[in-house]
């Protein structure tokens, strides 16, 4: 049993916070201040601050650029896109890289290893014909254009699958595509050029078979964002989370990505490592959160004491450094998982759903790792940027510092990729199995 | 013991209902959905809706008018001002009609019950001079003109008062104002007109008398609302919150409130209420948010069962309906000792510090009870309303639902008149007083 | 509304406080360190010490005995058994004289108000017949003897009462009992006499007209007390908790209680006073919790400073002063809400399931408020009996402190009379048939 | 990064759990009721079962002896005393070991590797004299006699180690002990023979230079176990935790372990790696309390379906899961931490206090990490087993299963070693020492 990181991934990790510390901190609250003053103004926010590109161009000249390709899949993509070292990273590799990131609500974006990007790249890099790769995938890993994935539906609940209401019909060599989308991520940005779209193909077909994805330019007739919606009373400028209706939209079968009624595979395979990625990044903002609640808790005085040493306060800082940690090597501890399905050749068996994955001989306890993350993270970092904010004061709630932000970030990963009672179920499920029918674990 | 309303309570509590199901709730979703598209617009969303104007002389008119008035200040200002029954009310018969406008946030602005205006009258009602009421006090009461509250500052920890920097310097017959201030709720709003101001006039003074308030009408020159902070992305249109800077500002001495040195009296005495007030608010929305959910509960499916049947669900929902019982009792408990020592002719001795209060006989149950709620209710309105938004998926984060809203404002009641830990300090003092020195209970 | 307690309540209260200061408090110490030891050297501790008999004696002489006696039941007993007043107590006015019991594990005992003989005499006033009141219930009232309620059984899911194997069969004149249960409280104990016994009559009956309760007593042939259970290590001596068979024992038909089949309504009348007494009693002994903890955390000192000012210990003593208070308040309520059924002349509803009692017009909010205290203060007593060990550091654990033993008491309340998970349900199930079918509250 | 334990530790945990389920769990339950039996019978308890003597015998033929030998320590012992390949183990080699004996609470005996005689070993191996090993090293090794730990004192907060009164005084070659310890685990066992006593020797010497440990022969005339306590009624029989006191006891000087004054070096070497242990230890009881809470749940049925389906039963077994998980990895990363530090060549550096440690260069990570998990595991295991408590209705507190017994062990961890506000604390030192004078991490 080895903790330290891998000798690529820490000196990664080394560079990726020094580039932050360096480039990006000395410029992203001006950044944010912009976005908060044009929105108070009634300006555009959407487009991004041209800041953003000239980091982008230095990050990928640095080679700090797409580390998020993974490594059994990155192929030439890792040496023509600019990925340190041509090849790509495990997820235990890449963790703390995206730990790394995800202290600044610039830094995903700047190093293009922002969601819901990264999970489409992931999906045209595993799935996508060479086709779609040329027409889509390289321009999202040049960081030329955005993407979108249409999957919830504002009318069901959406954790379900099966009630899932939008459609994908064949129609000789096009698919129509109907339904109404939301909290599709990224369409607020003009730069966002590709959706992905997941409907209803074959209702008779197995519960698995159902589903079809499908690669929807933005600009096909047909296509309208309807909304941006908030999310706490943040847009989260300049990606947005848009409700997305689509009227007899048509585009050409090819656009369907793998097949028809593949959907469900798809989505498995794309939401494994996301949820991860999700997760470290969660970690980074608790810690930045935590950093900026202890600096000023040591700063601040009442009652002829630093907040620091008042009431419960330490034992609150003390609580939430252990959070923080246990919830990193649980992660941690996910990505390795996930890495041993890989690294053992049974990669084809990833994009299965959870109970096939199991029938198939995918790892149940990486299934059930990904879950627990999913539960154990995002309200671990809730509980750790509201004791930030409680110690900020009323400052706290206010825009001068990122934590409302933060808190309305981790909020959502309670909701997106599942929510924690269906994450629960599915660890509940796990658990039970092991002793069904009086069996030993 | 009688835990059942008296008869003009529950009569007033029926009627402020039938007017908030008949007259507000039919509008409401529109008032808020205007402001939400004025946001996006970038258009004015501070100039409050006609529709409030309207719905105001409706609720006067129907005698459901400034029903907060305090039965033992009321006075002729009860008759003059509509409130039913020419008297006011006291705490215990208050409290469930401000649990009932609390459910919505219109409803208090609608029934001039509104903080902090209603804080701010009874600062005029019990310490105003008579110039000082006829001038600001009967506007107020008429619903002509809003005040504000300027008390915390951006620079120090404002829990603690001899932090603050901001100063009122007599200055022959004129005060002169300097200092900046924050969380002025209510500056955004342009029927704002006068603010009250706490600031240092004597540093070398007792703790207790260093400070002054002062009526200070906004348009004075060097007032300026510097900007409109957010609270986790809200504005709280159409009032908001506001740093305010006094540059050099002069305004007669007679604007003083009681007299120099007297705004901590003044301070304690309008907290009181107030926290029961808003604690009451907190639990009508927690029981609004409850509502919502469990709605969204039975109408949702997944995985073929109401969204209520599945998993915890419905043992969170049995939580929520305990937690906010016992909340509601706690502060009716708060509220009915509070009216013991008013109605106990003990009514002078209100305006005093805690320590004070209870060194000059003022029950410290009262004390260590208007803290209490003030820890519990808000922290319990946050579990509610975060267990119904978890039930409404991606929508409860939406303002297609007052949920996020919802949240935003319980959030900050943790922070607004002292933090959850200063409270904490107080009940614990009063606590530990019980047994020092080896002394009984 | 009034929190104040009626003069008859207030002056027991007073007057059970006085009796328990001067008379209990004294010798309760040596009791049960009386207990400890025997335990420890393997003597009998079943026998209760001659101790108790006394105070038992002075308890009547004083007119504090029986004062569990219902109002509405208590008919001439509360005349001839020497509660004070000649008339029993509402249930709201005896919870503060409840609450002042549970302070001490001696004093329920003392004043002939111990679970489960009050319950045992309550069904025997309410549902008994006069040969069986004449017999029984007057020696129990007189402090003579005691008795036990078997119902729970060791192999099944008890919670259920469908699952009950025991039986009870009529033959004749006669019904045959035969079956195991436990934690029969009360068994250990010399004094007992009587067993209330629950079994299955008619298994094809509806499910609330299968069990019948009837009266055994202890030395008929073929009950044999198995062995006495503990609970984490104690056994609450000198009652115990016992597990007991019935090996075809045979009692005559005139012992059934109310006729074969009225088990379940028996149950539901006894259950819910009995409940509100728990909790009453449990509030009691947090009480007594607190006030240790805090004496303790005033006179121990480290790191130089006394350990209420160490870290969040003053925190968390506000939170379980809170926790306390507004407990306290939801079973007051409860016990209000339960008396408002009672003295508008629906007694006679009493005795019904909560389904059942719902749909012949007893309150659903009192049938919501008994689950709810029953969730709710024995959780909350854990949470503050807790914080009062962890002040007393190892001592807290030793028997040096009836913390331990409290602990345990209270761990216990969360599974006797239904676990949480079931009380959660009839909550939730209450809240959700408000909203069913679209209803409005 | 690797989450695989090395081939050694994975080989001899395997081989530790098939003892364990093949020589263990058949015998352990009669071993255990046989205890109870005793008790409840007034017989001696104290005197280990013979069956404990032959599981001793045969672990040690096995090889499976003294597994907690630390590999920097062990020596020659490893190899003389049975140690599997002849040489000790890393912290994260052991702990899968120590998890798997800490399922049963019998295991720890029959390996020899039970608190609190590890911890003395580990002293002797570390600071004894060769003398001092010859004598009481050797025969502890090999399981002929028991030790104890005498240091907390009932007259004070023993956390804070200046409180100490006893006394350790030099007189000549002698040195003279005086005063009261309790909570002395494993002087109820008649094989306990000898004592390691910490005494205050130079009152007026550095905080960190006062106190001395000496080994006290327990037949040594002036020493006397005055009482057994319990902990929540139980006595951890067959070792229990005495309260022994010390009149004018004297013992040759040469029986002073280090040297005068050095006790603190040596307390705090003895303390790190013993609270892993203890860590590991109770994650196999949270496991083992999961699996039996999960079997339950499966067997038993309520209203029509096993628990595991009602409720949030399901939802409450998966946070159980994810504590279990998310606590183990924090355990198994301070136990690496602390291997750090040693395989660097640093172990001279062991054995100071916390604060002398990082001054002079060992990881503050690992001094916090060791206090992390001292707060999180006990809490987490509390947690559990709680649950699998409740699970098990009545039963769950009763001795018919090893839960309440569990529950009060882990319980017990909340104090022992120093309670969890001191833990919170020295966590939340280091962390606001990053910060402190502005710092950077």
């Amino acid at each position: 049993m080895d903790f330290a990181p891998s000798p690529r991934s820490a000196e990664l990790t080394e560079r990726v916070r020094t580039f932050m510390r360096d480039e990006i901190a000395p410029v992203e609250p001006a950044v944010h201040q912009e976005i908060v003053r044009r929105r108070e103004a009634g300006e555009d926010r959407w487009t991004p601050s041209p800041v953003i590109g000239e980091l982008k161009a230095r990050a990928r000249a640095a080679g700090l650029w797409n580390l998020f390709l993974p490594v059994e899949h990155a192929g030439r993509y890792a040496a023509d896109f600019g990925t340190d070292g041509g090849e790509g990273l495990s997820n235990v590799d890449y963790a703390p890289i995206a730990e790394a990131m995800g202290s600044s609500m610039l830094a995903p974006l700047v190093f293009n290893c922002n969601a819901p990007d990264t999970g489409n790249m992931e999906v045209l890099l595993r799935y996508g014909s060479d086709e779609q790769r040329a027409r889509w995938l390289e321009p999202l890993l040049a960081g030329e254009i955005r993407s979108a994935f249409c999957m919830t539906e504002p009318e069901v609940a959406s954790s379900d699958a099966t009630n899932m209401a939008a459609t994908a019909v064949l129609d000789g060599d096009d698919v129509i595509i109907n339904g109404t989308k939301w909290f599709s991520t990224g369409v607020g940005n003009p730069e966002c050029r590709i959706l992905i779209f997941m409907g209803v193909t074959d209702p008779t077909a197995d519960r698995h078979a159902r589903h079809t994805m499908v690669l929807v330019p933005i600009d096909t007739p047909g296509v309208r964002v309807d909304r941006l919606l908030t999310t706490m009373g943040y847009h989260d400028e300049p990606l947005g989370h848009g409700e997305v209706s689509f009227d007899d939209v048509r585009v050409p079968a090819s656009n369907i990505i793998l097949g028809p009624g593949r959907a469900n595979e798809i989505a498995q395979g794309r939401l494994g490592p996301g949820r991860v990625h999700h997760c470290m990044r969660a970690i980074g903002l608790a810690e930045r959160a935590l950093e900026l609640g202890v600096r000023r808790a040591l700063e601040r005085t009442a009652f002829g004491r630093p907040l620091a040493k008042l009431g419960g306060n330490s034992e609150r800082i003390a609580d939430a450094r252990i959070a923080i940690n246990r919830s990193r090597l649980l992660v941690l501890h996910a990505a390795w998982l996930l890495d041993q399905g890989l690294t053992s050749g049974r990669a084809e068996r990833r994009g299965m759903s959870s109970g096939r994955a199991e029938r198939r001989g995918i790892s149940a306890a990486a299934v059930s790792a990904v879950s627990e993350i999913k539960v154990e993270v995002p309200n671990m970092a809730l509980d750790v940027i509201d004791l930030a904010i409680q110690l900020h004061g009323g400052a706290g709630l206010t825009d001068d510092f990122p934590l409302a932000a933060a808190w309305v970030g981790a909020r959502s990963l309670r909701l997106a990729d599942g929510p924690d009672e269906v994450h629960r179920g599915v660890v509940a499920r796990i658990e039970l199995g092991k002793y069904r029918n009086g069996g030993h674990r």
